[in-house]
């Protein structure tokens, strides 16, 4: 992987990634092509002392999907495989580790989507499921299925006890929400909890000195799906996880899967739940040259609003992907008409995009693609793992803003691409 | 209201909204701009003998939202206003009477937006409020007071029990389930019960002599929001309902409620409460010549996969807004290649488009909004009404396909125009 910019000045021009096919990475595969993953383990701050953990898990994710790859799996199987790695860390925020809502619970937002069929499947405030990827991957496959008896349409999104038990009725096994719960999810929700009721009773004394004005309410400190956990001494990425596939047919997959906002109310479903905003995937068809993939992470508020994945996806139909998405980042998220009262819009994506290149045209049994994959946050860090089904092992990076850069206001972006299936290599 | 065209064939290019400003209704207005309304009972298929309560609950809505800007209110108080009497009828598929899930439990999704600020709320699958759109409009309300205790960003999208936690919590007061089920809700439930019974009866008999074939499941009739009540002798639209409003100021803000899906699974949320997917509103802003929005009714997973509400105000942003609208209900909803594997796409859509006009350059103290009020349906029917500030009755009207069009592959399309605030008329 070759680190390809960072930018503290958003409006800054910065250089393109190379699209011209030149493989800017050492990924270079030497048989048939069989696909690529990029995973992530949340946009938000990871610490040093953290980064080893963050790390880890990528790698795992990783290697699982390539496994399924390997073993002729499709994008969505290997999207689903990467995400169940990362639903099972304890450390990421997402599955097991989630963070606790307000009533100390953990709910789940997860959803995936296929570049192929366009099918999507979605789950919002699931409690009591390991795996809440498996239970929209279930719905995903169930719509492919056709219509419910009596003609009825099948749902694409469930929530809340009734997506539980439409999970259970359908073999997803329940899992009590102790086994999902973790040490550490247990300390940070007791953190959180002294921390909020000691900022309310300061907003208590301030409204009793500020002649009324109830919208005026300082904060803390600010926060984000991670920065309520944000004490230096014992910061965690407590962020959503998510990963984008593209397979040896050239099929693309995406997926996301969050705990959501630490001390959310319940019931609350964030950008890992919504359409558009979480996850997108589409492959190349006649009006668009690239298939196309992207997850998100962040402040799930923002992300909805601005309904980033898509546009993201939307935007890379430009040639230039590294400009494309650095203008996307800029103009559809932090400068964005929709979240025109906020100062501080946290939020990171992972980019997958690939085309047919020049060389599937010299031999016909083997399919050429081209992949650029990127990464782009407004966060502190963002944590990211990548491999070909070609590599031996999996590549991991905690991308950071450069020193100085003020998270929420600026961005970084950084990618690289990868040549997969040119026999000549 | 002048009806402009009925289209069986949606390849067929149509005449177009005469949009050079002419007044091509009779709601040309006397006095100052004070805004209008459109709201819609749903689309799907209406028959002669409900026809006029259908009519009758458009227009109570419309008056209330007139009665809203009249009193000086703006577009957000009057689209709500509009929905609660919309909610509050029986004979809608919102609130009062709403569909029986599986379960046969009331669960309404809703939501609202607000084209000025661009903030948004909603809710899906709650049970025990009688206005769904309160607990959105107060959601949204929330957002626009910025920052929770410690920090938090306030949710815009809560699901289930814990969106009724926060409803009561906010002062929205408590409702029995019992007090919104209807007789017609209720005798509704039992008789599609009864269908499914009998169709998974015969699912199994297929099963059982179709060599495991699970998925090719034959469908005892087409069910849609309203198709699973589709006997032509009691036949009623059980369907979502919606309104536009621009106000005196030219802020537009759109609405949506609906009970669902007739014995949908518990938990499942339909396009009611997704963003994008059901209502959409935008003021026009630096890029954008038109303010828009957008409020649409259907087959909630169709609306949902196909960001159907986005898809139609994005549309309107070029001259002729009748042909851009038939354009988006064919290429981006009967045609989407998010839907290609469907052969029967049901929804509809109201859409208001408004700009400023040329007299208002002639007067200073009043503003002249030229506005464009719209509707297509791909179901047998969609009934609609709407009114000015300045008419002294609201106007309704149930919008049909052509004899011969086949639901679900066809559309209509009508519309109107009207001038506000020309005081020189």
């Amino acid at each position: 992987m070759e680190k390809l910019e960072n930018s503290t000045d958003c409006k800054e021009t910065v250089s393109p990634l190379n699209n011209s096919g030149s493989v800017l990475n050492s990924t270079a595969p030497r048989h048939e092509a069989m696909g690529f993953v990029l995973v992530h383990a949340g946009a938000g701050y990871h610490s040093e002392s953290k980064a080893k953990e963050y790390k880890h898990v990528c790698k795992r994710a990783c290697q699982r999907a390539v496994d399924r790859l390997r073993a002729g799996g499709l994008a969505l199987e290997a999207v689903t495989a990467a995400l169940i790695e990362l639903e099972d860390s304890p450390f990421t925020n997402a599955g097991t580790g989630s963070n606790l809502n307000l009533s100390g619970e953990i709910e789940c937002d997860a959803s995936i989507m296929d570049g192929k069929s366009l099918n999507y499947g979605a789950v919002g405030a699931l409690s009591g499921i390991k795996n809440p990827v498996l239970v929209a991957r279930r719905l995903l496959s169930e719509t492919q299925k056709g219509k419910l008896s009596a003609g009825r349409i099948p749902p694409c999104f469930l929530v809340g006890k009734g997506a539980e038990q439409w999970a259970i009725s359908h073999g997803i096994p329940a899992c009590p929400t102790e086994k999902m719960t973790t040490k550490f999810s247990l300390s940070g929700y007791k953190r959180n909890k002294r921390k909020m009721e000691l900022a309310e009773q300061v907003e208590t004394k301030r409204r009793r000195h500020s002649c009324g004005h109830e919208n005026d309410l300082g904060c803390l400190e600010p926060v984000g799906d991670i920065m309520v956990e944000g004490e230096e001494n014992n910061s965690a990425c407590l962020d959503t996880v998510g990963a984008v596939v593209v397979d040896r047919e050239g099929n693309v997959a995406a997926a996301v899967s969050s705990g959501g906002l630490a001390m959310k109310h319940p019931g609350r479903v964030g950008q890992a739940a919504h359409y558009g905003c979480g996850c997108w995937a589409e492959n190349a068809r006649d009006v668009s040259l690239y298939s196309t993939a992207v997850s998100t992470s962040g402040s799930g508020e923002h992300l909805i609003r601005t309904m980033l994945a898509r546009e993201c996806s939307t935007s890379m139909q430009t040639e230039n992907a590294h400009q494309a998405l650095l203008e996307a980042m800029q103009n559809k998220f932090i400068s964005s008409p929709f979240l025109a009262g906020e100062d501080c819009v946290l939020g990171g994506v992972i980019v997958l995009r690939c085309c047919t290149c020049g060389e599937a045209q010299r031999s016909e049994d083997i399919q050429a693609l081209l992949v650029e994959f990127l990464w782009s946050h407004t966060t502190e860090s963002m944590c990211v793992g990548y491999m070909s089904a070609q590599d031996s092992k999996p590549r991991t990076h905690i991308s950071r803003l450069p020193p100085g850069a003020v998270a929420g206001q600026s961005l970084a972006i950084e990618g690289g691409v990868c040549r997969l299936g040119t026999a000549s290599d």
